[in-house]
């Protein structure tokens, strides 16, 4: 008994401590369209209605996580941060993104923004356009982000 | 002047060391659609009409590139490795992608694929159909990529 667990033990460190290579999980993949499910997203870090599609979580080799997120007309994501910054790309429609200092950006298909390290901003669609983007963010102590208050709609409107 | 010298040394050294939120690059940054240009595929690394966005570059804090990449119908990569892997998000209409083992996937818009570093593959648009995908990828050593010879027709077309 004490001599298999200790064995299963050791089993378990050298399997930990193989390359990335050398798992299942890193065979050549592709993911078919329909087989990620869509998620709404939580009341507790967006406003309005959200979609999020969940393609990659950070892996050792990959470390960063890639979501596509729908926000649907005047739905916004709550005050956050990011312990290791954040880039998106706009892949359709029309939004908006505000930084901590009262700056509020209009954001279009094909924009890209590259938030740093700590910076508390949000981002979301215009009040009368859907807007979707990418989101690609590395993870540190397991948070990809820190989420914080909501945006009121003051803020959101850029009047503060 | 030696003095000065040492100072310069002294004051770059500091410089060099502080966070990264500390330097101009790392402010909130709204690229906007139409301040990236879009450039060729080279033909050492390309069969075909390819044209590539290259939207970010690695930094410390975010190690990884992404681009969008779109090939004319036909058009497809040479061979090529990733030190670190590489992600795949296909944004537009219909492609190919194959690895050395002679397998050969079809790739729709809202498919992704997952490559583990190391292994040997091409992909490309259909035969008559073009095809877009985002591309993310680390940077080892300096480099995003080994490439490789080109990818025949047969091995193209999944003859080989």
């Amino acid at each position: 008994m004490r001599r298999g667990l200790l064995l299963a033990l050791l089993a378990g460190a050298l399997l930990w401590g193989l390359p990335a290579g050398g798992h299942a999980a890193e065979q050549y993949t592709v993911i078919k369209n329909g087989e990620i499910p869509s998620q709404a997203g939580k009341g507790d870090t967006f406003t309005g209605t959200v979609r999020r599609e969940h393609f990659f979580r950070p892996t050792e080799d990959a470390p960063y996580g890639v979501s596509l997120v729908t926000f649907d007309p005047g739905a916004r994501t709550y005050w956050h941060t990011h312990p290791l910054g954040q880039r998106l790309i706009v892949t359709q429609g029309s939004g908006l993104t505000g930084t901590a200092d009262g700056k509020v950006w209009e954001i279009k298909a094909g924009d890209v923004v590259w938030c740093p390290p700590g910076v508390k901003h949000w981002h979301g669609a215009s009040p009368a356009t859907a807007m979707q983007h990418l989101a690609i963010h590395g993870m540190k102590d397991g948070k990809m982000a820190d989420w914080m208050e909501e945006v009121t709609d003051e803020q959101y409107a850029g009047r503060r």
